[in-house]
């Protein structure tokens, strides 16, 4: 075990569910001298909540004398603050500065941050802590949102070290488990097993949401169909974004979805009770060792 | 309120999740003086477990002086007690017994009892307690398994007024919130909010599990995964079972889910993120007010 780091000042940039959550879990835990905070949407309430020490309007002094900062807005406009970062004056940030994002998906992050910053790129390493909640926002924000938690990180091929090495001492601080990958297996991986399973919740809460059963199902659902589609109530923006920046690989998990839900459509529609019983077991077998 | 019933010997056909669950409840409750249970696979366990106060080997015996019967085997197997409780002799049962059953389809167990009961057809009336597990066996279960769930009701046209009030009442007496509907209406409503929803997450277990990902999705799935997947954890035959007799409005219901998820798909194809949030949007309404 590295010994958990200590930090000058931390700056968030996006200060709801994610940013909220690691500012206050690094004032909490005491991890940071100072956090300061930007979100035009968000900042005020952060500050209102104490998830921060301080909110700046504008990004270049979010980030003056700062020797981490945190990407923690939807990933394309995580990508535009790469884009305004890479494009500020020399001296303008620490050059011990480490660099990293929260973003749900890795690839169009990494490829951000190859084209924009410039002599800044080895300050960068991606990560993805894999927590998070079908609330959102400021309000939602809780120190311990990665308690306990996985927190992938993608580093480059011209990640320095030492920002790898703190970019992960990081999310060891705030209680999570680190585990590395490339950019291109995390979102094949997380279309997989977070991506496409959002829009299955999505899909089968419209579903019932917009049918005859609707008010029935309020009243007689169990916990069941509360659990299935859970996460169908999570932000349509956010999670249209995230669908549609990992579109290629989600697609690929849709095909499989969908391949199974034709099997057992079709056992049904046979009457094949074997056939039925087979890919439902298929499913229980792996989700029993969960 | 009606006042809690106190029953003098009760038949629990079937001492599974749900049966061994009512058994318990009951005797829990001090709602029976004695609690009978019969199960060829499971009865030695509830035995051992104190779920009933004794197992009898033949369904005649079971039933023997009782006043309430609960049908708690799967649902093909109830309609089979059915038949072989309307073949005894006059009797066999007390006159004054209230036969129920709680499987998780109604139209075709109510569809048994009027072609196998007879003169004992206005005893029955069907209920289905809107509780349950991923888990199964008399191991899962648990007292508290009715505590605060709804119990729908579905008295038939000739149910007899004081076997309906009964059999309300047993719910009640175990925590439960009654309701009553048609069988029609309660297989439609049920396919939408629980049947197809199941299949649903084995679907989605299935695809995850039998892919690249199984042992990644192990490691790195959220609570999100977890959530959506749960209930593909349950028995693959019981849920066999339940799809293929509630067959039409589970096709129905699969139907509606469909057109929702090739929405989201056509849109991601489409790289239309308006139809792409507005699909989203309709099920994060309705899920936000569940």
């Amino acid at each position: 075990m590295t010994a958990v780091p200590r930090f000058r000042r931390v700056a968030v940039l996006g200060t709801g569910l994610i940013g909220g959550s690691v500012a206050v879990a690094l004032r909490g835990r005491g991890l940071a001298d100072e956090v300061v905070g930007h979100d035009p949407r968000e900042g005020a309430e952060a500050l209102r909540l104490g998830l921060v020490d301080r909110i700046e309007p504008r990004v270049r002094d979010t980030l003056h004398g700062a020797d981490l900062v945190v990407l923690a807005a939807p990933v394309a406009a995580n990508c535009a603050l790469l884009h305004e970062i890479g494009r500020l004056p020399p001296g303008a940030l620490a050059p011990e500065v480490s660099i990293t994002d929260v973003s749900s998906t890795k690839r169009s992050i990494v490829d951000a941050a190859t084209g924009s910053l410039g002599r800044l790129l080895p300050r960068f390493v991606a990560s993805h802590p894999i927590s998070g909640s079908e609330r959102h926002g400021a309000a939602a924000a809780t120190p311990g949102l990665f308690d306990g938690c996985v927190a992938v990180v993608c580093p480059g091929a011209d990640s320095a070290p030492d920002a790898v090495e703190r970019t992960g001492a990081l999310w060891r601080g705030l209680g999570a488990r680190v585990v590395t990958m490339t950019p291109h297996r995390h979102d094949d991986l997380f279309a997989a097993v977070s991506h496409w399973p959002h829009a299955v919740a999505f899909a089968l809460s419209a579903a019932v949401g917009s049918g005859d059963f609707a008010d029935d199902a309020r009243r007689y659902s169990g916990a069941g169909l509360r659990d299935t589609t859970r996460i169908g109530a999570s932000s349509p923006e956010l999670w249209a974004d995230i669908l549609l920046d990992n579109r290629a690989p989600s697609l690929a998990a849709a095909k499989a979805f969908r391949a199974e839900l034709d099997a057992i459509e079709q056992a049904l529609l046979d009457r094949d009770r074997s056939a039925l019983v087979a890919v439902l077991a298929r499913g229980a077998n792996w989700r029993s060792t969960l």
